[in-house]
């Protein structure tokens, strides 16, 4: 069987349990809220008695799904070897692709949670600044096949969280689509990393998984080399999930979040480790999941190695970047799908 | 007359009234929230409102003051040519201190809303990974004297908001202190920016000046050079805003915000150029605020020169960076001050 939670859209609390809908609002107060947030704050005893109780919930007639969780912060990593390798081979052809810093510490990022979107709302082109300056709709929007993790249980501000108790905090899995505007990250990116290219919208998926489903999903991943420092050090795993990216009905990568190279106890013990407090709501993302494979890149950009190398659709057309109208599917079970579709830019 | 809103230590509106507290908190239901946030999203009828009846409030016998706003996102900008270039001086030597995009758009990126505390709260030292790598408590800790703007009326995701609209959004200004481990910054944030380095804490003054209160202090600004893009252009101004940084009772740096090149009006259409929203509460700070004098730097790194040149306080001691037991207080009325003491960092 699989589990997930989610919100109806006008709110309460529903979950899937396996291809059925179950409205549980009318159960407790705590499911009555218009996101998931007052159970995830509400602790992992919590948590599992919602679970139990799935059962007693009532069919949900009309399964309309709305935005999962209120986004206390969201930070973006950037944990996968084979995106970060690709990404620095494109843009520092002649230097080491990864950064001196790359495999000693989880590199991430805050995004901006205010626009971070549920699956099925269409997304916008943005429009900015692209190197030059020229102005104008951004001609290389792209997509971010990520999963993401949602903070349930809080921790205090000064405290670092040990490693080992890290995945206490973790409510649950989902999936994310980063849409990222790569020319106008190319011109705002110096020195203080994406700003515009990213916040225009964030799409995840209407289900949240929680921790407990995915336990047969662990598996054990390659040691890290070097070493991790003592607060980053666990036995390496990951998940075991597959994931797929399709645009416009053509699947166009296949990609797996085993592939990721730090962990989210990994990240949450970095995030922390100055004293960074969590919030319930926070929502922690992987960064781009490419395998090392060319069919397993989780972005346009390098599927189609900045361009150069068009990506071929069943209807006969390519792609480098999307265009006006195209719509994207990111798909892994358990986790479901986050979907989107392209509309123009204002005045475009 | 100077006016400001705030909040009380456990809840309620309260106005500063010159030097006197009143609390608000009786007269209507808007003004008995936790925050501000109720009556910021109210619109700009009711703060006008709410500053007409301040003569209706009781003097406040315990004036101790609370968090004002929940932060939404927070933002921090880059808006002075003086810091920019005096850390590009330090960092690139060889090369133009300005990177060619800063002249053409606000360079700013997401900080974290969770860590977000007020004047007041004990800050301590962070850890995290130095350059090399090397772990512990950071040896580089510094301050950074900025001002921040903070949002009232939300606006639509999809929908920029134009300039000539943009001070519309803002419902007040305060002082902040972006507190910046420089050595932990240093190793991580290439490429997407600092995180870690900022994120432990960012302290904001307990006082909101309306901008209505700040209407005589806008003064012309020098041309922005080259002019910007049409979706930036407005006649330059800035606000005359004299700041201090004192440092264990030693003033040790004089700036004002009329040393910022870039404006909050400026900051606003940039950030929702790309279809970003604005939602109550989101905070967007400018940046270190240094002026062309050497005593106008607003942090330790200028000041000091990455360390090269200590700075002398009254008690006969010399500072690059922080100590712990440091206090920091930055003023500037009439917004007031924010202040914090540097604790120790966890087993240090």
């Amino acid at each position: 069987m699989t589990f997930a939670f989610g919100v109806l859209r006008g709110g309460g609390v529903c979950a899937r349990v396996d291809d059925t809908v179950v409205d549980l609002s009318g159960l407790d107060p705590l499911f009555k809220g218009p996101s998931l947030n007052g159970l995830m704050a509400a602790g992992p005893d919590a948590w599992r008695q919602a679970r139990e109780r799935a059962g007693e919930g009532r069919d949900a007639a009309v399964a309309e799904l709305g935005m999962p969780v209120e986004p206390a912060d969201y930070v973006d990593f950037y944990s996968s070897l084979h995106h970060a390798t690709n990404v620095g081979r494109m843009f520092r052809p002649d230097a080491e692709p990864l950064l001196p810093n790359w495999r000693h510490l989880p590199v991430g990022y805050h995004g901006r949670a205010g626009t971070v979107v549920p699956s099925g709302t269409p997304v916008r082109r943005p429009s900015g600044q692209r190197p030059g300056p020229a102005f104008g709709p951004s001609e290389r929007l792209d997509i971010e096949l990520e999963a993401g993790f949602v903070i349930g249980t809080p921790s205090t501000q000064g405290e670092p969280v040990p490693i080992e108790r890290a995945l206490d905090h973790v409510f649950g899995m989902l999936l994310v689509n980063d849409w990222s505007a790569r020319d106008i990250q190319a011109w705002e990116y110096q020195p203080l990393g994406p700003f515009l290219a990213k916040s225009f919208a964030t799409s995840i998926s209407h289900w949240v998984v929680p921790l407990d489903e995915l336990a047969d999903r662990r598996v054990p991943a390659e040691p890290q080399d070097p070493e991790p420092l003592e607060y980053l050090r666990e036995e390496p795993w990951a998940y075991d999930i597959p994931l797929e990216v399709e645009l416009n009905g053509t699947v166009i990568a296949r990609s797996n979040t085993r592939h990721l190279y730090w962990s989210i106890a990994q990240q949450i013990a970095h995030l922390t480790v100055n004293g960074a407090s969590l919030r319930t709501g926070d929502l922690l993302a992987t960064g781009t999941i490419s395998g090392p494979e060319r069919e397993e890149r989780g972005c346009l950009l390098e599927l189609s190695w900045n361009g150069e190398e068009p990506v071929q659709l069943d209807d006969g057309s390519t792609r480098t970047f999307l265009e006006d109208g195209d719509e994207v599917a990111l798909r892994g079970e358990p986790l479901g799908e986050v979907r989107g579709r392209i509309e123009p830019a204002t005045g475009g």
